[in-house]
């Protein structure tokens, strides 16, 4: 069984109008209220290979209760810890006739240190049997960036690996407490690779250790994927948008890249690539299946209307398409 | 015991943001939630006047629950009979960098037959012991606009008295089944007076009816509310904004007017209102006395900033302040 980590989930809200009248009333023509969040998306792609998962994490309030229905509307096993507080919603405001859309996102419900301790009984409890674990998303208020890092350690203790997709603080502390991936996008592990917190601030950052980078942000990412690597992730995985991804891996490096470039929805992509590199996780599947795997996932996602779902033919269309390459490594 | 029927209530969400970028991502500094829709405003102004009071109605979903739990915190008595489609939402943008809020108004609940036949059955034994009851707010989606004139005709069997504070068509028909007081609002008032369901609509209007108006549109009210009152409904009051109020009663019409006009958040007045009417007429109170309360309660709420909510001793300034003198009669 996949344990699916998400302390930050969310209800999303989203209504479709014709030309918003942001001053006044409006009715929209549709609405629609889905589970959200990166967690929520992994798990929702896991079940639609087939593999046997369970979601995770902290729910609260109203919303936390309509984010139940919903993933039990989509048969997606979850086993939620219950906080006082309220689940976020997002709000998604689809102007159709303008062509744009205004996204309201509520903070996340400030999580209790009892509540965070109950959840970590639980998740003790859940990694018996557990094949593999992702934990996916940002954190709520109230947790401290070193949690994901602790999950980290309690599953490692279990023998149990461990894919974690964060940014920011909580990627570079939780990379260092050895997952067996890291899987962050470009952006995130660029900003990741300006900050050090292991180094006073002012003096050291990832950048300097790494030496001068080039103007190509893409190798100054995977300079950046290399040292993050060397901090104790046993492997790093970059998505790149329609590029498809970089997995720097214990043995080689590997660029996976679609044939073909999909039109479409990006969001969730990313969470679709690391529902793949999981399930490769758990299986012991080899590195550049792995990747390939992962890189038509992310693409069959963007094919996809709704972040979260993935169209499985495309899926086998867009798997039959990749390409694996031993990665250029201009970092070295 | 003052029974509030509410038929379509809301769960309101209201993002407080400072200038909306409306094609990007939004925080919102605020986020609130709160039961909403004209019947739980009615009731919340209820239980502050110390008045017993019994909310019902259809409830659904995720919405549902939140509306539940919301009144609960309110100490709001309420029994909903449940429905399966969700009870709708309410979005507000605040944008307090322009000055401006953005209202999206999901549509209510698809009510099927039998869930109506429920509900009947148990507003039929919430009726035991009732002193009044209030019918308040929109028709959602499945249920007839005689519902209204339905529930009228069960009260008055069971001999208690109704307040029905609706628009359209559940006004003119519920008004014709013989409610004690029918509450519409100036506009609503006015829109009601150019339609009579009884007649051919291509010949008659109630307007041509009540001969040619004159151009003061509180006259033309008025003269379409005693047309109103001549359908069925024992009394008629018509909500005038800062102009207070007016009641054509059996015996007497009578103008009630806060002699200070306050600034502020006119949605719930009309509501606030309902419930001083509501409270008289469960009390049994003389009609000069009940409209001065309900136009006090009315400019009180104003004052408020949440709609539903009243402000104790700005109610009890603005009660020594209405005057209330009889009508004078343009339209006879």
């Amino acid at each position: 069984m996949i344990l699916v980590v998400s302390l930050n989930p969310a209800l999303d809200v989203t209504h479709r109008v014709d030309h918003a009248d942001w001053a006044g009333v409006n009715r929209p023509a549709e609405v629609h209220v889905r589970p959200g969040g990166k967690g929520v998306n992994v798990a929702t792609v896991l079940g639609a290979l087939g593999a046997e998962v369970l979601l995770t994490g902290l729910a609260g309030g109203t919303a936390g209760n309509g984010l139940r229905a919903g993933l039990s509307a989509r048969t997606v096993a979850a086993d939620w810890v219950e906080i006082s507080a309220e689940t976020r919603r997002t709000f998604a405001v689809v102007d159709s006739g303008r062509g744009q859309t205004a996204l309201f996102n509520e903070p996340g419900p400030r999580v209790r240190p009892d509540e965070y301790a109950r959840f970590k009984g639980t998740f003790r409890a859940q990694l018996a049997g557990c094949t593999a674990v992702v934990l996916s998303g940002s954190m709520p208020p109230g947790l401290p960036a070193s949690t994901y890092a602790d999950l980290i350690r309690m599953a490692a203790d279990a023998g149990v690996p461990t894919l974690l997709d964060a940014s920011g603080e909580a990627l570079i502390l939780g990379a260092a407490a050895g997952p067996a991936i890291v899987k962050p996008n470009l952006a995130e592990m660029q900003a990741a690779a300006t900050r050090d917190p292991a180094a006073p601030r002012e003096h050291t950052t990832w950048s300097d250790r790494a030496g001068s980078w080039c103007c190509d942000p893409a190798a100054a990412a995977a300079k950046a994927a290399d040292t993050l690597r060397g901090t104790g992730a046993a492997a790093v995985v970059v998505t790149l948008g329609s590029d498809g991804l970089l997995a720097l891996t214990p043995e080689e490096s590997w660029h996976a890249r679609p044939s073909e470039v999909i039109g479409g929805n990006p969001t969730g992509a990313g969470d679709a690539a690391a529902a793949g590199l999981a399930h490769g996780l758990a299986a012991g599947t080899p590195w550049p299946d792995r990747a390939a795997h992962a890189a038509a996932l992310g693409a069959a996602a963007v094919a996809a209307p709704i972040a979260g779902e993935i169209d499985l033919d495309h899926y086998q269309r867009a798997l039959a398409g990749v390409q694996v390459g031993a990665a250029r490594q201009p970092w070295h």
